[in-house]
């Protein structure tokens, strides 16, 4: 199903470990999800993608969790990332998102996909005031 | 540089005033920027995606201004559209977004576009704890 | 499977109701598709899509009903969209796509990806003799 | 402006000559748009590119010309490439696409990538009946 | 499952037992993936598909083979191909990619697209040093 | 021109001088180029894109220097991000690819966007020799 076998005890390393417990620290739960186990068939790239995600989306900052969530799942849904699109829907959901909002965010997506190729098919030049002085 | 020619006066057809008077009104500035200038090639895609665009993102909602203007704007960087990516930046802008946000929201539009690539290529199959139980 | 959880009984809402009679009426047939019993978790998102693709795709208009699915359909590909690509693929045959004509969409379709893969490796410079004047 | 710099006298190379002047005979005119220009930088790559362009594109088939270049430009619109956007734009004038044709294929096209977006969020399974019978 | 039906016999047809049987020579192996079965239902498209695929991938060339194959896994990761990623996964590992390597590849990519949202995030214009003098 | 204003003196700020000192130090060159000047706007952003540029692309691995920045390009052109095919291109060159093996990577390129269409047209199903018994 995959292109990697992923690591039938992959706790046995103890890299792998260290990160998957710190995944259940910061996320308070025993669940470890997929693209975790899989990525654990080398141990750096598990470890450096792990400590992006954890320093971007688990770390307070001047977005909300919720926020950033939802613009993490808008990306997934344009790079048609199906796994991603799953995950961060289901991540959206835990951290709030009510069916309203699940709605809405449909349609922000789909009406800049829409609006981005009209300005593509258009070639619409960009106004001079979007444009910013030199600092 | 555009691959239609902006009518010279769009006002003198009354459906482009009338949809150019109500983004007036909308956004409460005398600044039409290019998009709707050159959607008013043919009035009916200008009334349509300028209705569209109102109702979604102009009309009060379950989501705040902000949130919903950076969503547009992380759509329109997956989508590649120059334009877009200088108006929605330029848009967040005026909707409050602070210099740290604009480098957090690039920070997780990399971030994502980078782990959807990563399951992408793994062919990470769904955990089922995503899956929803059919209503 | 999906990220929602369609409604069991759709057309026990009068909006859902009124969209997938006009459905059924528009094309002549009991059959309604995933996609509109999906969307119907969200009337208004129901609503404003069905209405959208009513009026560009189900109105008589200056390109015939087929050169319009295989528009569809092309987009879909290069969107990697794969309900979209079997429903339009199934669409398009309802229409008169012939096996030939098939094999003939594909090619151009192939074809298209690969030459502006090409122009975009090597950053070609528009001709002066596409721009248009100023009207 | 481009990553290669495209042969000064492309023409003294007599397989660049053979190509560019196919290209005149088949396009009945002397003009020889940049793509085909930079592409003469390997002669085997443009040989190879215009033999294909010119048996899908340039040769009598069962859809039209003008579907035929529409369906390129829809393709280059959503793959982003400027270049191979003003360029099938003016194809498809020159081969007689109308104003109103014109935008009724951008409507097409940013339709397409919303129910597109939609669908993929929504992850919406493909109904059985568009699965074909194996033969 | 797919949107054509591939020929139950397609060798009965003699363009497609010469595409076939092509295939079995140049890989000196007796397996046939599916994508030429299915690309069988049109044996223009086939023999046309496989003789780019020969020239471009099987023809000794200033690249060596599992060069040319990770670029090709790497393409079809971005282009999201789930087929294709399987396919040119399975031919990377046949070429002698190590699970090393294969983490290097993911690595690549997913670096590769991050940074290629922050530049057209940040919309950076190109270094003069990197144009080139016409020739 | 950019969607954000670059530092004026931006190595006035110790953190962007400390990751320009080490571009300077790994690359052996006084040129700092523009992707570094604009992402020095967020000096957090700037250490942590760096830190991962280092440790993918210049450290010694299992893959060789050019195979790396042709990966890196191929990804970049499918992306669609105009100066990082700029960069990357310069990049390439400056690690010794011939202008055959430019245009031999960019008929890869093409050719793979070309079958993954295809593949993703004709949705393919995966052929089982291709997937991995689990470990």
């Amino acid at each position: 199903m995959s292109t990697v076998v992923p690591p039938k005890s992959p706790e046995s390393d103890p890299r792998v470990k260290a990160v998957f417990d710190d995944i259940r620290a910061t996320r308070q739960s025993d669940f470890i999800n997929n693209i975790w186990r899989y990525l654990a068939f080398d141990a750096d790239l598990l470890e450096r993608t792990w400590d992006e995600v954890k320093a971007v989306m688990a770390t307070p900052s001047d977005l909300d969790p919720l926020t950033k969530e939802l613009l993490y799942l808008s990306v997934s849904i344009i790079n048609n990332c199906n796994y991603c699109v799953h995950s961060h829907t289901a991540g959206a959901k835990a951290k709030g998102m009510s069916q309203t909002q699940h709605a809405e965010v449909l349609k922000i997506v789909a009406l800049a996909s829409k609006t981005n190729q009209l300005a593509t098919a258009l070639q619409v030049p960009t106004d001079p005031e979007f444009l910013l002085e030199e600092g």
